[in-house]
């Protein structure tokens, strides 16, 4: 084994047995702290969110049930910590980031798409950006959509959240000259397959300039539709040096 | 972007924040107010069925879990809303449409396939369609399909629904000379891949004329036969002009 | 076992020993006289086209490589029989039918879905039908199918043909208030498996009113518009009595 | 190890390197010598071939191409050896069983299903068995199965073979009190899934008394109604003494 | 419509509204009065349950939930009517069949797969058949199943049901001349899929005369069981003439 | 229909029967004029790549087969018109765009990987954009890939290509913090299923920043990642207004 | 029937019924006694438990609920048996065995993949192997596990547990030369397929030297893993002879 | 960046454009020089080829087609270069390694199941093992393999190659005590998925010590296997330290 790998070690995180807390990535990849909360107990929450909060960043926790919020919260120990519950998110904004330029467009077929958004808007906001939630406008209406043409088209990029038939990202990826995130949600009955029929669509998305999140992962399009609009809007406005 | 767009904004809808109803799709295409359940709060379903009601129409929620229709008849806003248990849909009828000079015959294969008949039934009846129900008929003893063989032959159009594996929407296109509406729900244990084996089967199916609805979707079989019945009988019987 | 099993006995067929060919069915069902092609001999598919042509009716074979139809046309017994290249369709019109009153819209996304919506074609006008393709109208490009949103509202039935992620149905079945027939044909490479994301679009759909043939299935799909269009334009014009 | 499985090498078999030829199992199992040709040098095939027709027994080589036919018959070695080609098979019966009293019914729904049928019939006839191949009955046209009704149910074991849908073995399993094998081909385009769809269908028959063979395998069809219907006609014809 | 047709209606059904009782299958097919239970309503299957048991045969309710018995019971309608809890079923037993001389061996891998084998065995006794449970010799410990191999080749018909990898089928199946019903039930975690690989392994085996049935299909495998070995045994015990 | 649906026919596109151009989507998009190959006959290519030429733009055809290329070419209608073997792409390429300030990374994990890592980088330098083609750095010889750290941390966007299990994406979005284009081939045998092992891999990545394009769709990559550079770079360089 | 089979009969086991009690297989494949709880009752667990009990030996009981171990508990006849919470197992060492001179490194990619990985430690140490876990080192970090490099390659076999995309398996590979044991949890949502896309990454792994045992199948990791270390170490230390 | 990343760029490692070749590989993890070809062109593999050979190792290529061999042996650049036909390889010896002392048993089910077999013999052998092939003795006909059993209880680790059900590993595992490498191969047809039918069995084996490599991956079977054979027989016999 090579020196450089010997040195490698001396990268920051903190081992708490169960769980390496990296605490280097923030400054590394300029993303904020994050919890993922399925699979793990509560006191492996706990523990963890107490690590993160101690160095004085902003802390998220995903897919987070209430009573883990409870939890946190009867702790006494976070100041400001929030339950955002249409996003089952808990929330510590240790230092107010922002706000961005321009808004990222968080667009939903219908109203079952909203907690998908809602955790792709929490997460874009406590990296600083602003937002436009515009929901329900689903294919079926067009008309819907088309009255909000204009300002979709001055966007740096944007999410679309869509689930069934996923159809309304290639409808807006045809509209714009902007990249769009495209986030597909397990929602609806019958043949969706857990959300795979709307990924499916996104992936074979016949308008050029979609590219795809996971099924329910606002958290992975809030992140990367934030990377890009910082950049454009002015360099990367988070105090990380590569 | 051009003028056209721009003027796309003047079509009606109702901006609920959550939601953006469409009050001007039941002129557009003819269908029934609907609220699909699945994936909203029961705050939600009662704020858009408000919103619906309040235009004077016929109002449809589907796949409803009987609490939420208590939650609506608690708001005594709502005259002679009707809980349907076996086809799980909430129904308003504020003005009665048809009825239509032909029925649409319904046809199950097993007593399991019964909600989602009801629901296409439900669907079909608040848009003005007689309906006729024959239950249990499946492929295993053929004579209790083919004592409504005439009966079949003079319909429009017909719904089938067929779980496990599906195999009666072959029989009865086989029989008939008008479309068959082939709906697939997800009932049966082994390797029916929640209704799956049964959709490949009506998919499949080697008689010509059987076009197949998502599963469960009961309420989609009930929407396009009722386009197709109406439109037999006598021309478009709703008020909307295109 | 009853007397009317016995009976059953009577009705018209034709035993070619590998293939029993059912000259009832076209009175039965009113659909023309058809071989699908894959999976049989092309003398196979000769000496069922014989037996089907003696009988006077039309015959269509569908799926048919050129060197069959080749084979076909040598033996000079078949007046006038051509075949379509774009359809893989050999047609054989004994009678003519129709024109029907109103013509059966087919609409493409693509120029890769023409097979499938030729085989569609090339079935209604067999069976006395006017149709209109509207080539190329995909969602990424909107302007180009809304210029046609008049001719589509005016007509009994829609085919909508559309593979990759087959979003058109769901944008067309919002326009209109008829129902819409919708193809997924298997083109597309990535993550399509043959049609099958298309097909998984189509069930999903959010536009009510939309229905849908099996993959590559232009044949269905042309039948189904036909007997829906038959009857609309004033009752059933085929010669059969059930 | 115990004394028992030093024994258990005692049991007869030749080794040829490449392949273990089991003469024991004729014995043990009562069935024929069969070779799966796939996946074997025509080398192989016509050394194996050898090893088994030197024994005097019949000699079965199924899914076999027809040069490999020649290159066996090339060798002059095996008298009275034939191709199937129907059925992709090579026969050698070099001691003539049977016939049975009682026929098997082989009923097949459509012509593309033959290959498939006449892999059962070849393999059934050559452990002695009367077959009756009934072709192209599939339930688009029902009156062509009901024709068959009695002959059908004096059989002891059915076997079915149907591609798309497959739901004929649903219907011959209503009319019957027999077991029916039901085997699905890989036939047909779209959904089917190489024989999948059929599969699953003919797997979740509502009629009980179905039950499966592999896609395509005519042979163990074939072979599994030969063991029942040799039982039924009075004790095992077959040499062998478990 | 033939007067064939006509006379179809003639045989004899009790139509519940609900469910269409078929009394006459028992005649026709040889198989007990049958209700598969999910899906169906407590009312339903009380109310089936009441039709079949007015006839004087045997009613047999499978995959019955406990409460579903009680429901039963607690009308004191159905003298002697018991709940089988591992087989999950209700038997009632108005008529006692059988014994058939020869036993059915139900084999099982592991005690996990007890419920299905327990089905199966259930289903065969009421219809007349011994059975011979042997349990637990899974292929992981040869020994255990080889010390059964005498009974095994002596019986006419053998259900092994064997869950995980199913690899218990072919073991059994290169043992015996005689037809194997596998069964693959539902257990198990991991890359089961919920007894598709079992399924898989059973519908691959390499050992001919194996054939299959539904995942967990118990009933499915006890029935075609039963009906072999009925034949084989002395002709049919049922009082049925088709 | 209201008459802003009138008035959006006006915008501009070719009606070639087949095809229908649309020349307002590069303006509208800012995306090059495209035609992707699969499916389209050689007479059609021809076709829609002289409509798209005779504007003057850049033209790419993607998956393009060499004797397509060559029966461009043989028109000599085309000046300057090549084919990029390694990317299966034809280029013409009418107005030098760029080039970007900034290159974009495309990174393989191995040499298979080539020809999607190449259409991403044909797709991304005919719209102007400097690339860095990064090859055979995958996870197994993590040296191979830290070497090129400081460059990929320059980055404004990076395309990661990687097949079998498309680990690379989620390491390289671990090292960096801009967005990752991450594209999966569908290379490899076994269970890759066609690259849709990897597309699970990149779509589940733990490293936030990744979205994912289609299997093979190297051109959505490079259309995506040029769209999110330039914006960076200093505002869309491309000519159109929205 | 050879008498080699007669003879198999001898070797020791004990029939329970519902289960046949392998004594023999610890001698004969060196592996503790092992009951998988899914499936089993607890009186048949409890019951299982005695038997293997009673012969001196460890007994392991996997994925088993708490529940379980208070009746195991209860029953006052089982000395020293302990719950491992985190691993789900319950344990009972009767006989102490190793310690093996080198650790089995156990490896995580995050603080969801526990349980896998503790089944695995807990079935490595009743096997008298020493283990080393190390946690929460995911390829987003990859510093956190390069300062494990040393303490890797020096292991005789590792194993990985690593769900979401699990990329984690190659990266080790990568790094030593022993062989890598893969273990997929079932952990995540979106597109994770139940750990299948870990499952996926990890077969198509493009470092050699790393297999992989089914979803969540700690157990299975730890004992491969043990039958290697406990044979590099000096030989096998259990008592077994084969 | 750390300083330890910038020390890592200084491994060796050969920059062939398309291919960046790890002279380090083999030092660092023991395994021979290895080109996967599938994906490659002739041209690339020749180049990485001379790359690799100049270094005066052993090289394979593995899944090479014949005209890859010859392309190679006419450069008259690799002394002694040799194809293996069965194994599709092509192997250059270039430092004689071994032999071991103990032989791998590798054991196949089938006669078809060879390629993958002689992959892993040819992988082995290259790297030093002695190597034992057991042909043909499937589950079908268990005592062709149980002659085998003393041979397989001595091996330090046994690979079996078992397509079609895949039985094979799971008997194997459970008559020995040490690790069995299962490779599931891709023959067979029907509903084997391309080998993934015997993955799942394999993956689900009911014996504990069996872990898998991919569908056809003889290779991986064959590396594993080496790394496990050449610990036990005393210690690493290649020349690398970690």
């Amino acid at each position: 084994m090579t020196e450089a790998m010997e040195q490698l070690r001396s990268l920051p995180f903190e081992d708490l047995g169960f769980a390496c807390v990296d605490h280097h990535r923030q400054i590394r990849t300029g993303m904020p702290e994050v919890i993922y909360c399925p699979g793990k107990t509560t006191e492996q929450i706990v523990e963890i969110f107490g690590s993160l909060a101690a160095k004085g960043n902003n802390v998220l926790a995903t897919r987070a049930q209430e009573h883990v919020f409870e939890a946190l919260a009867s702790t006494k120990r976070f100041a400001g910590v929030r339950y955002e519950k249409a996003a089952r998110a808990i929330v510590l904004e240790q230092k107010k980031l922002g706000p961005s330029k321009t808004a990222i467009p968080i667009v939903t077929a219908g109203t079952a798409d909203l907690p998908v958004a809602e955790e792709a808007k929490v997460t874009a906001e406590i990296m600083g950006q602003q937002t436009d939630l515009i929901c329900d406008v689903g294919v079926a209406g067009l008309h819907r959509l088309l009255g909000h043409t204009k300002k979709l088209q001055k966007a740096n990029v944007i999410i679309v959240v869509a689930g069934m038939e996923g159809a309304l990202a290639s409808v807006v990826g045809g509209l714009v000259s902007c990249p769009v995130m495209a986030a597909p949600p397990s929602v609806g009955t019958g043949a969706t397959f857990g959300g795979g029929a709307a990924l499916l669509t996104m992936l074979n998305s016949c308008a050029a300039g979609v590219v795809v999140a996971n099924i329910d992962n606002g958290f992975s399009a809030g992140v990367t539709a934030t990377l890009i609009n910082r950049k454009i809007d002015g360099g990367d406005s988070h105090d990380g040096k590569n």
